[in-house]
């Protein structure tokens, strides 16, 4: 099922997603991973902060891809670095995001215990203009450090199962004494927390990060996580390609909503310049849209 | 070896922390983890914002504690929750700690590959009055998301091995095909990273997060991580005692400083005053000093 009306933001959060992808017709969500040094030269020529530059850059990033992409996922550290004022930029990306009828994914990896996760799910999804749609999340601490995200209508999650970089194998490809991997404890973990949270799509507010190098073991991981969103990272610029996608993709999916992955592009799609062009905009949107069709060739 | 000369910054983390505990006679840590509601009636009554609130009991704690206790820890996520004003309230709680000569741990839990990493490493780390001594750390990703925190000279990590929350088990107690469970895995790649980083007092600046109330399998976690400062919360309101602490202590280990372990009470020693008295101050710092004297037993 496809729409063009928004949804109220406590629609549950699979369901939006389901629909935003079908919408744009492409499961794709870009990055933003913004770094002064790779900016294009009419921002950073500017007088204004460096923090500035980055929120500048971000909201013409947004502007860029929104026509393509229905989501896009902030990585928190990249504005966390310039403190107090990043955090302002990053409201402000977030905020600017949603008036243009995006989802966004926090990409923050936040796990505390108890009341100090309530305190991290407040300031990602408390009811404001900057509040996330889904935030990523780090599971290692138990379930029970992950319902405490649960708790805001319309909100959704996504808990790192499997990552893509060179030292995650030490980890999560470790092998129990019942068989599973360390990432599929996680895997059984976030399908069970999920299980009862099953919007009108099927699929759950509590999703997974899947790296997209790591398809090879996708198969198994989907079995694990029927009802669950991937979050893929590592598309384009860090090695993933449409094959390992495909592997990830639930049974029987025929639409990108229904599909349970996000695949998401950042340096591939928002550093598609020409540093000293002035028109780097349009390159980005190029490129978004490049990605996008990329991704619509899954359901074909 | 104790001393009164305030080391700079860029000496090793984990001499510096020792200097420190051996001067005040302890090794205990205040965590602050405010939270509006439980405020002193004096500050609540304020016509400040929440977090300027939250930002004045900081300082307040600060300066009762810091007669007794060298070493704070603010929960990064108690600030988080007020946006781009708490950070700025954070900083400058971390700014007060270090011009009164304390320590600070910034609990934020951070994990995340490559390039982000380095972004939390910087917010953290980069110098500055608000630059944390030390940060918490989620291991989940793999050691080489570790490492970027190690790169910016005299900080230190606390890398999350097994904590006390009622759901820890469902990960960190999951038994290995080799026979360790899985906190072990953590313990050993955690011993692994620090070994060729210890300092003069043999203690290396990769410590570990280590539960008190898991004390019964405090040994097994000493002998995987002989060379690691233990930063052990849940002391006091959460249940952990002397006895549980006891376990963690490095063998032979005669002074505070030398005995690996980084013990936090929060909640018992923040929060010990009358709601409604106005000397609230008085009270916290007796209860820094008697959880201080509760702690230096340790080496009597």
């Amino acid at each position: 099922m496809t729409t063009d009306q928004p949804h109220a933001a406590t629609t549950h959060f699979a369901d939006r997603l389901a629909d935003a992808l079908d919408r744009v017709g492409a499961p794709a969500c870009v990055g933003l991973d913004p770094v002064l040094e790779r900016l294009p030269a009419s921002i950073r020529a500017q007088r204004s902060s460096d923090a500035d530059k980055i929120g500048e850059f971000c909201l013409g990033v947004i502007d860029a891809v929104a026509p393509h992409v229905a989501v896009v996922k902030p990585q928190s550290a990249c504005f966390e670095r310039y403190g107090a004022e990043g955090i302002r930029v990053l409201h402000a990306t977030i905020a600017h995001a949603r008036s243009r009828g995006m989802l966004v994914v926090l990409d923050a990896k936040r796990g505390d215990i108890g009341v100090t996760a309530e305190h991290y799910a407040h300031a990602a999804f408390a009811d404001a203009p900057h509040a996330a749609d889904a935030l990523t999340i780090n599971g290692y601490l138990g379930p029970d450090t992950v319902e405490p995200f649960l708790t805001h209508p319309g909100r959704g999650v996504f808990v790192l199962v499997r990552t893509s970089n060179p030292g995650s194998d030490a980890v999560q490809a470790q092998r129990l004494a019942d068989g599973r991997t360390v990432s599929h404890l996680l895997a059984d973990m976030v399908a069970a927390l999920g299980r009862a949270r099953r919007g009108r799509s099927g699929l759950s507010d509590v999703g997974a990060v899947v790296g997209a190098t790591k398809a090879a073991e996708g198969a198994e991981l989907r079995a694990r996580m029927r009802d669950q969103v991937f979050l893929v990272p590592g598309y384009g610029a860090q090695g993933g390609t449409l094959a390992d996608v495909r592997i990830l993709i639930r049974p029987g999916a025929r639409t990108p909503g229904e599909s349970g992955v996000l695949v998401t592009a950042s340096r591939s799609v928002i550093y598609a310049f020409d540093p000293a062009a002035d028109d780097w905009t349009a390159s980005v949107g190029a490129a978004a849209a490049g990605f996008a069709r990329e991704l619509a060739q899954l359901h074909r």
